[in-house]
Formats: C-alpha cells, sequence, structure tokens
C-alpha cells in the first residue's frame, strides 16, 4: 500500500502543465520537463495573456463513466498552468474508478473531500453508471450546493443528464448525445441540438468526442483565445475523420436505427424524470 | 488489497462493448447493461459485418504517456465486441500509470505477462516519458518480437518515435505531432504531414487528438467501414471546433513559435537516434 499513497501524494501535489510544451515554463521559472535548453526563455504574456491562473476544476468520475467523455476535456484542463485537476470519485474510497469500456482511472480525491466551491464542475458521460449516477444522493447533493456556485457548470454527452437530475438545466438551454438529447426537456431544460451550448455560465457537449470542442470552449471562457489556440496547437486539434459519419445525418439510416433500437437510455432517464415529480 | 485484485480481476475478465449502445448484444444474445426493453433485437449482420470478431488488442502504458493519444483509440477498439483490450503497463508492477498531465490509469498486465503476439500493437505518444520509453529496453525488446510480428502497429503522437527506436519504422512512411515529425526521418522513416499514415499494416497518427482519426482508420482496417461508421456515430464524431486552428499554417505565428522553442522533443529525439548507430 505505500506505493499507492506514495502515487496519491504525487497525483495530488503536483502541477498542471507538463505535457508536450509546458507554455508557463517561463512565466513559473521553470523548464520543460526534459529540457536541455537551459538559456533563457522569451517573456510569453504579450503573446498569450492570462499564461498562470489558478482555478480549481473537478472532474467528476463514477463507475460506469465514458473515459473519452472525460479525457477530451482533461487534456485542456490540465494544461492550463496553475489550475489544479481534481478527479473526484463519486465512491466512498480511493479505488481507481472503472469505466464502461474497462478503462480505470485513479481519482485524486473524492466528492466528499472537497470542502471548497471548485471554479468548473464536469460532469462526464455514460450509460447504466450515469443512470445510477442520476439517482445516486451525494453526487446530487455535490452538484446542487458546489456545482450550482461553480463559475462554470459543465457537462460531455449524457453527463447533461447528471447535471438535470440536479436541477442544474431547469430553465436551460442544454445539449447531450443525440441518442439522448430530447429527453432533456424531461428535466425543464431546451434540448439543442449543436456540439457545444453555452447558457450563461452553464457549458453542455454533445456526445463523447464532443468533449475536446466543450473543452476548448471552456478554455476560452477562462483564460481567453490565444490560450485555448496554444492548446489546441499543442494538442494538434485539426480533426480529419478519415470517412464521413458521425451525425444520423451522414450515416446509413439503417446503422443509425441499429443504434436507436439498442439504446434503453432515454427510456430510463425519462422514469427518473417522473420519479422527481 | 482484496479490492485491488478483485479490480484486476473484472478488468481482465470482462468483454469489450459496454457503451452507449452495444452493437453486438442480439449477436452475443446478450442484453445492453440497463436494458429494459426484453424483446428480440433484429439481426444486425446485414447492417454491419464482422459483428463480433477476436482481436487481441495491446496498449501500452508508460510512465508519462499522454492519456488523451491512450484514450481517443481505446474508445473505439474497446467498443469492437469479441475483442479484448489490453492496458500493457512496461512497468515491472501492477500500479497505475501516470501520465505527463498526472492522470493516472490502471494496467490490465505487463509487457512480460503477453506471451502469445496480439493482433495490434498501439503506443501513445508523450514528453520525456516518451523519450525515457525510447530507450527501455524491455518495451523495444517487446516491440522488435510482438510489436513486428503484429498484424497491425500503430501509434499517436510521439509514440511513432517508441516504434522508430524499436526499428519497426525503418524504411517506411509515418507520422507524428507536428512538432517532433520531421526527426522521424534519423530513424530511418519518411515523415509525412497527413493526419494518419498507413504504410502497410504500419498505421500511424498525428499529434494527440488525432488518435480518434486513427483508431477509426484501424477499426476500418479490422472489421471494414460500416462498423466503423457505426462507431463513429456511437462517439457522435463529428468534430466543430469552436475557433480555428490546431495547425501551425491556421494559428498565429507567435503561437506557433513559442511552442517551436519551448519543446526540446526533436533534440533530444535525435540524440537517441545518434546513440543507435
Amino acid at each position: 500500500m505505500s506505493d499507492r499513497r506514495a502515487l496519491l501524494r504525487w497525483l495530488t501535489a503536483a502541477p498542471a502543465g507538463l505535457a508536450l510544451v509546458n507554455l508557463a515554463s517561463a512565466a513559473a521559472g521553470a523548464q520543460d520537463s526534459g529540457a536541455r535548453n537551459t538559456s533563457p526563455q522569451p517573456a510569453s504574456g504579450a503573446v498569450i495573456p492570462n499564461l498562470v491562473g489558478a482555478e480549481q476544476i473537478a472532474m467528476l468520475v463514477y463507475p460506469g463513466f465514458t473515459a473519452l467523455d472525460l479525457v477530451g476535456p482533461h487534456f485542456f484542463f490540465a494544461c492550463l498552468a496553475g489550475a489544479r485537476v481534481h478527479l473526484v470519485s463519486t465512491q466512498d474510497n480511493m479505488e481507481p474508478v472503472v469505466s464502461d469500456l474497462m478503462l480505470a482511472v485513479q481519482p485524486t480525491t473524492r466528492l466528499a473531500d472537497l470542502s471548497e466551491t471548485p471554479d468548473v464542475v464536469f460532469v462526464p458521460g455514460g450509460s447504466a453508471g450515469t443512470l445510477a449516477a442520476m439517482r445516486h444522493e451525494p453526487t446530487l447533493a455535490f452538484l446542487r450546493t458546489h456545482g450550482r456556485a461553480a463559475r462554470v457548470k459543465t457537462s460531455v454527452c449524457t453527463g447533461s443528464f447528471v447535471l438535470a437530475a440536479a436541477g442544474l438545466l431547469e430553465g436551460k438551454q442544454a445539449t447531450s448525445h443525440w441518442l439522448a438529447r430530447e429527453s432533456l426537456a424531461a428535466f425543464g431544460a431546451t434540448p439543442v441540438d449543436a456540439r457545444v451550448v453555452h447558457d450563461g455560465d452553464t457549458i453542455t457537449g454533445a456526445g463523447v468526442s464532443a468533449g475536446l470542442d466543450m473543452g476548448l470552449a471552456v478554455v476560452e471562457a477562462l483564460r481567453g483565445r490565444p490560450y485555448a489556440q496554444a492548446l489546441m496547437l499543442q494538442a494538434e486539434y485539426a480533426p480529419q475523420p478519415p470517412f464521413v459519419g458521425g451525425r444520423p445525418e451522414n450515416t446509413d439510416p439503417a446503422i443509425t436505427q441499429m443504434l436507436r433500437e439498442r439504446s434503453q437510455f432515454r427510456a430510463s432517464a425519462e422514469v427518473i424524470a417522473a420519479e422527481r415529480r
């Protein structure tokens, strides 16, 4: 267990910004990890304002979350120099949290350990695990208090249904995975068919891969466009899907129909909405 | 530790395909997790051939890997019904492997435990950790034997430099992160400025986010385009970056220059190439 504890200490103590390029290395007086060049770096504030911040970012992880929903925005958030990203387990323990596709992520803290309201609260999507999170009272209580008070409330995919179950989307425009989106209406939200939907301080993303677009939108909101464009270049985010698709409108209708028939998410979410009334 | 062991047993025993929609639920005679509808599903083989396979997919995880490089393709690979995805630690132990941005992933196995050659071998990128992996003899030995023999050898971002250090890109066309790509030439490869580069059974992707495009290309190679398009729709992969950028050509030159000045990856990789000669 001592290895485990050392790992956790490191995860919770380490600063953000150790990717291929550390934007703030000059501002913070530090060099890139792996640096060989010790000549002074030019000041970067003129090119990128808000180079160092101090945001507290809480990313919820619950059993059955979709890892790509989490890791898309995590790349951008964790590259925010000076920010602190918390991977917040909804479980009582600090065991790795297993995703819907069997990728287990080590949390850095638990819901109950976050006593101060973070600047950003993020919820990933999933399927059966998301439906369970929509009924998980400690998760809902956290969102009703710290989630509501956070400067930015954000989600990807069916994560918006967890925000909705906590009452955070009432009267708001929001999006979700195309298979589920319309059922946001059962929670008092107005579903919008868009990649990223801003409604005040609430920023929701569409299905799974929309977390990259949502993540950049949140970085822009926190630090401005030049910072977001620097991270976009660092992620080489100039997507080129190898063939057409990704939307019901541009996919073989038989494939779209097959996915629709096999998803019970909407029906189950609407049962939860009815229970709340 | 018993919780740990139970987790590992579950991770290594669970089948793929538990995402929002399980494409093979009819073929495998199983229902979606969270299913309520118990009516029989229509046969799907007519819409999507190769609905169930048996690929063994080895995704390497080394200290300092970039999590988004791994998790982009992982989504697509782990949705391949019947396939088995191994998260292969290059470390001697089974502790979570910490990414460059402090996201720790639980491996499901170790290099030494994989006795049979997998169908697919994948290497993610990173920075200082990737340079260390390029000198890590057990990693290189695995790639020289099982990597070379695998049906598909693939990488994202600077992961191609680990393939290169093992000699797998000699005489081949390949890509990498835009900041590093040209130095692939020092390892006998021909750098190509493209999102995804196919050279025979070697499929390399550009920087970080290119793992989504690469992942779909690999799924198409393994199961054909209809399966890949079904997963593209499941991931709602119809990217819409919220502003222009992602390439040196469409980003403020001052930002591009700042990133170039702060990366020592190329210089360090070329030192490793020189050591090998």
